[in-house]
């Protein structure tokens, strides 16, 4: 882990970290590209010969069958875990509905209309990283717009199909799901095939060829964020447990090597203390490997003179989660700015608000948090402005409205308003 | 003006309009990622060097008095009409505040922050189509949600300085301006460069070149969206006013040779008398040529059997601007799922939304408004999950995570948790 107790370090950090996730190379990009025009143009066709030739698969739907038939394979402990967090991310989530809204103001109705996306998709990688929590932080919130149609993908590699998933699908009550992955499940999303309909928007999280698709395709359909590779920043003083520290730097990086793990304090003795903890429960992990590079490549200790250079040092880098385990983190929290996620205290670990805590852990990634929200209800509906004038309300506008017009070279915009003047004028004369 | 009466006409029009903002050639594409690179590596040097080529421009910064002076070449009657669209846009904008809200569940503090971006850029074109209204229409929101640092970018090319587009930039406020365009402007604002500090966000209309950078730098930045040709349909029936239609869709057209005009009516009698108005009013145009072009190649008179089929052809449309003119609009507007604003009546011109009706005209063009929502408030503020355990709120929901992460092999998670669970314990071993 290195040390960074310099400016120059830490200018030279902020951009390796930065730069992890540059765009895909152009052999991506190109393959990218190939397969959404043959999906285009080929449609079921096309995506049967991409899932044959990288998931060896034969069949693209999923029966009701199959996920009941693998969902009784998760073990109970799961079943019931599983119950728990559909529950409580729920009842977060459920604070987030918007209602349509509109105001009188001087004969003229205003307002502000909110719909649900009509069809949504969701893609949820398959095979050895399968997430059974990515299915309910996607597919909740947009249950809870009141998306009607939600329909899934999720590859099979190699026929292989993972229970917790299949369970995780079952919870949330998806019927409709496919088992394609890559660009070509994005394409089919995105333009539809003789099969699959295609949808509004599309979300979940994915490898470097379903986020070069997804950035391909957006603007035919939405998509939800270009995510990166992600990342843990604790802010702490001399007051913080070391162990847990060292605890949540670990569980960051094991995600990932291109993870990375940041602790900033402004105690050199809590920061000596974090190293050791690290070194040894690094070693305990089963997926120390990765642990280790993502460290090794991403990881550091900042060593802040105060309270105010560590709070810069937050918002610079823009965390997906931050953790404050402070004197007084509520405080603290007055001081960030940009952040996916805040965990304040020592009992906010990270991995609750990956499953259970309530929040989605769909968060911004690699410093987006200075623009980009948490995946939410609001990412599942949409909005329609809504303008209802009287005879009056438009009299009292429409001067206003012929001279902007007219100075913007928009005769076509001018005349409409005065055929209407004149309109309402005759009107106005006929009832004298 | 086409007229379709069968079902084989209509699904042929739908490809017609759809194909209109196909993705930009390659030869934009190139040029466009060769422009970014050269900003992104040369800064201020490669920003000169494109604006000297394309604008003939010599300096980039545009002095408090620049704006001073040109704003007073506009005259008395715009500077009061500007004053009144302010006020207007203003007061409908500020129904879309968002305000930060958390709840205690049980041992844990759950909420959600909002948070106003901190630096956006905002692009203007320049020349002939320089609009006044763009200025109010992205600045005033992004002002309303607390955004503290707004940068403009508006190229004046061949040195032409549109006293309108000044005196708007006066009249909200903005004090940090850019006399540059194109795609040198975009990738100046994402990336940022010795003068323009980069932005967290880029909104605004532009050409073709314009639109492909926003979109080759997002992900760097946020953008507002993709934004294509524009269109209008009418839903009209018996009961409407068919010189009303004819000058509305007149106004589209004369936007632009891209644009889209169509009406849709359940009256083959007020198609025929539409048509005769439109013939009349089109040869009385300035932009004749332009409105022509649009209308030939991209207008329709669509009859519809009835009034379910008539918004189910809205619907799949799902058009930018839509006015509906029937006996019972309120109730119409019922069965509308999909459009950028809906205007009602006989009176609600879409002229009026585009500059002071109070809501935004940047609006989902060419299909989005199924997933995309006019500009607003909510375009410039970014959210933050909040998480705040207490110890026993932690131990409500430790074995959940436990098991959760434990199913998805992520070990490093689990014991994030339990090193925390042990410690409790501990604690609590201490307490008795």
């Amino acid at each position: 882990m290195r040390i960074i107790e310099n400016d120059t370090d830490y200018r030279h950090f902020t951009v390796v970290i930065r730069n992890r996730s540059e765009n895909a190379g152009d052999g991506v990009l190109e393959s990218v590209k190939k397969i959404i025009e043959d999906v285009r143009r080929d449609g079921n066709k096309a995506v049967a010969y991409y899932t044959a030739e990288f998931d060896k698969g034969t069949s693209i739907e999923v029966s009701e069958r199959t996920i009941e038939e693998y969902s009784k394979k998760a073990d109970r402990h799961f079943l019931e875990a599983l119950e728990k967090s559909v529950q409580r991310i729920r009842g977060f989530h459920k604070r987030q509905a918007e209602h349509s809204w509109s105001y009188n103001d001087n004969g003229v109705v205003l307002g502000q209309l909110i719909r649900p996306l009509e069809r949504v998709g969701v893609y949820v990688p398959g095979g050895k990283a399968a997430y059974p929590s990515s299915v309910l932080m996607n597919v909740i919130p947009a249950q809870i717009a009141g998306v009607e149609e939600i329909a899934l993908c999720v590859p099979f590699p190699d026929g292989i199909i993972n229970p917790y998933v299949m369970a995780a699908i079952k919870a949330v009550g998806v019927k409709e799901v496919y088992s394609i992955g890559g660009a070509q499940a994005v394409a089919a999303m995105a333009y539809g095939t003789e099969t699959i309909k295609r949808v509004d928007k599309i979300v979940g999280p994915g490898n470097a060829y379903v986020a070069a698709a997804k950035k391909m395709v957006f603007g035919a359909v939405d998509i939800d964020m270009i995510a990166g590779p992600s990342e843990i920043l604790i802010a702490a003083d001399e007051t913080a447990e070391a162990s847990f520290i060292a605890a949540d730097l670990l569980s960051q990086a094991e995600h990932d090597e291109n993870a990375s793990s940041i602790l900033v304090t402004t105690s050199g003795e809590l920061a000596a203390r974090v190293q050791i903890e690290l070194t040894g429960r690094l070693e305990k992990l089963t997926r120390k490997e990765t642990a280790r590079k993502s460290i090794e490549n991403y990881g550091a200790i900042i060593i802040a003179a105060d309270r105010g250079e560590m709070f810069r040092c937050v918002n610079e880098i823009a965390p997906e989660h931050l953790e404050i385990m402070t004197k007084d983190p509520e405080k603290d929290l007055e001081l960030v700015r940009n952040a996916g996620a805040v965990f304040l205290g020592r009992w906010s670990a990270e991995p609750l608000g990956d499953y259970a805590a309530g929040p989605n852990h769909t968060l911004p990634t690699n410093g987006t948090s200075r623009f980009f929200s948490p995946l939410g209800v609001y990412d599942f509906i949409k909005r329609t402005s809504l303008i209802n004038f009287t005879g009056e309300g438009f009299r009292n506008i429409a001067e206003t409205v012929e001279t902007m017009a007219e100075c913007e070279g928009l005769q076509a915009h001018a005349e409409s308003v005065r055929v209407r003047r004149k309109a309402l004028e005759g009107m106005m004369l006929e009832d004298n």
